[in-house]
């Protein structure tokens, strides 16, 4: 099974807009076993595009178009495909049902241009999802119907849309038609405290074992203050055998790497901070200078944060450390003054943990200390643990790896003080 | 002049990068009125290559191929160029000692394989800028040198090589083929504070009058927290008239849409603030909740900001908004709650000025209050302004919005303070 996307779209090629879609779209089919050999992003032109989808079909066993459905006299790949299929246009009339449901749902009058999105070529069929007003397509190619030999699929150009049709339609219909059995799935473990290189050392024997049993496999992925992640995808017949490799895989992973791996998935380092601060009755404050309050706007991103986030004294000038914190004279980026932030901040805003940090974001060296100079500490129970480490980074890198460092170090801590 | 991109890469294909290049070019070609027909991706593989550079180089005048030059076995551009042009592959002399420079200047060693990098296809040549080890090429097509009728061009996937080839050598190749003789330069005004219809209802006659004579033409780009921006476009046969095209058009779009636009090309809202106090002598403190820190984090993220910025209390608990801060007893989300924040900040961190947020970011009501209710205030010289909004937001954008909404207030006080 040979694959091609087709991304429609004059503003594509103007770069008004970068097409995320063709990589998402790309990502899900290697995952799905599916090779995907081209992207081809064209503009709105009738006969440019009529010249990409037909390439493309000559190429390859599928194609999968992306954008040109709308309502506006742009919008002309319905009108492309049926030209390329040989076939004409009919309107299907419970599309048009379910356009006017939309309209309908929203309060809103159809406006008629809208009805050109029901028109359907001959021989295809509309997919299920249809988070919008704009149908997907299923156009099997040269007759055969669902077991043609070839087949190209078109989804609308928003990315929510096209997403809901991939994922619930087309990449199931490749795999039929692919002949492909199997559930493929990944789980994505999220580390902090090692690096890649690291990690790859750490995780090499294990990674040279499932290589000889043939699978799942381990994948890593950098991703700055979102932590190192640690991809582990599996193939197996069912729902059920994939999810049980994937659990039994996670165990044997956790086992090597120990406590570096800080969430599954979606979890951020915030998100599992604050779970651990709720589940012990926490309430957390931060003290920051370099980070300027980036910590708590990154912990107040999660909704719900204020059941264990009370607030932040960022005492930016070496005046506020002193008088709100009770910063020693002197430095401000030593251990005496960070433990003093940690500790100090507890009493001003009334918390049971915290976390502070001061240090040279950059590009000047301060105090003769060196940019990526940074002293962060974590207090808990009254107890503070300070720490000083000198990151290789530039100003924003320096701040983004402070605060992720810093929640890692309260989260270890959290981790300690619950099973105590 | 017709032109294609074609991005060289299996990681593109699979996902693993988004291909941001592509539409970066697309963007300077359109911008030097050269047309771009499509965007291809297609994986290091010699024969999918060489079809996609050959098909690109039938339907077009100019191919500019990005990827697929580094010092590895898989790096195969150059080969297939030699293969489609129907030449040899020479080494290049000087690139060898170009290259061994570069690895020089960084004090290492050069690997044998980097020698591959200095063959060049018999009868193209290399693009001046070299800011890695990898020469980009011109690639004249069927003799005729600088004047052959057509041309493939190949440059590096690293983003930054790519932009220095781009802007320092392609760019003007393809002008002087093209017989485009004149300059098209642009100047990004940024505003806030009207919405992009307001803006373009505000200036739909200059842009009449502008289409009128021929230019410059005037374009509108929402992009969230860093403003709303009016893109200028100009035309001239030289640098100094495209240059007073764009400040006399920048003159008439102010003197139209007024104190609005905060700043030009790279300036943030948050730089701009920061001018402005430090031009005035004045120090600044910020009182969030909502954001959670937001605002310090932003304005901390510009370098030097320490001369102005002191500090923020982020008081996201309602307690600590009442002891650290004054709030008086009752809602936190009123005009109360956010004058007491924008007075009392200033006295707790010692500032002359200070900005205040408290409202409902989301996604539950709070105290009866939706979602994107917020009070914002501004105090500057003692004098405290609030102002209430709703936004129609989730809660990620109700915090954007507000945290350059409420900086904007502060610029146009002190804009007036400085006027006064």
């Amino acid at each position: 099974m040979r694959c091609e996307i087709v991304a429609v779209g004059t503003e594509l090629l103007l770069g008004q807009i970068v097409d995320t879609n063709s990589s998402w779209i790309g990502e899900r089919l290697a995952l799905a076993g599916i090779d995907c050999l081209r992207h081809t992003a064209v503009g709105d032109n009738r006969e440019r595009m009529r010249v990409a989808f037909s390439d493309a079909l000559d190429r390859s066993d599928a194609v999968i178009v992306t954008g040109g459905l709308g309502p506006t006299q742009d919008d002309i790949t319905r009108e492309v495909l049926a030209d390329v299929l040989g076939v004409e246009l009919i309107r299907d009339a419970d599309v048009v049902v379910r356009i006017e449901a939309v309209f309908g749902g929203r309060g809103r009058p159809m406006p008629a241009s809208n009805l050109r999105q029901a028109d359907v070529p001959v021989g295809s069929h509309t997919i299920a999802e249809m988070p919008g007003t704009a149908p997907g397509l299923v156009c099997p190619v040269g007759g055969g119907g669902d077991d043609s030999s070839k087949v190209i699929y078109a989804v609308p150009g928003v990315p929510w849309e096209m997403k809901q049709m991939l994922e619930g339609t087309i990449l199931s219909d490749l795999k039929r038609r692919a002949g492909i059995s199997s559930v493929i799935r990944s789980r994505t473990l999220r580390t902090w405290g090692r690096s890649e290189s690291g990690l790859a050392e750490d995780l090499a024997a294990e990674i040279e074992r499932l290589d000889a049993v043939g699978g799942p496999t381990i994948a890593f992925l950098a991703s700055g203050m979102e932590g190192l992640k640690v991809r582990i995808t599996a193939k197996a017949p069912s729902d059920a055998e994939v999810d049980d490799l994937l659990a039994e895989e996670e165990v044997r992973v956790r086992a090597i790497v120990g406590p570096i791996v800080f969430g599954v998935d979606d979890q951020t380092m915030e998100s599992v901070v604050l779970d651990l601060l709720i589940e012990q009755g926490l309430r957390m404050a931060t003290a920051e200078s370099l980070t300027g309050g980036m910590i708590g706007s990154r912990l107040t991103d999660v909704p719900g944060s204020s059941r264990a986030f009370v607030g932040s004294v960022v005492a930016y000038d070496g005046d506020v450390k002193r008088s709100l914190l009770g910063v020693p004279d002197g430095s401000v980026v030593c251990e005496a003054a960070v433990t003093a932030m940690a500790a100090n901040v507890c009493g001003v805003l009334g918390a049971d943990v915290s976390v502070a940090v001061t240090g040279v974001a950059g590009p000047d060296p301060q105090e003769g200390e060196e940019p990526g100079t940074v002293w962060m500490a974590t207090c808990v129970d009254g107890v503070v643990d300070a720490v000083r480490t000198r990151w290789p980074f530039d100003r924003t890198r320096i701040r983004q790896f402070t605060v992720i460092t810093v929640l890692n170090a309260l989260r270890l801590r959290l981790l300690a003080r619950r099973d105590a």
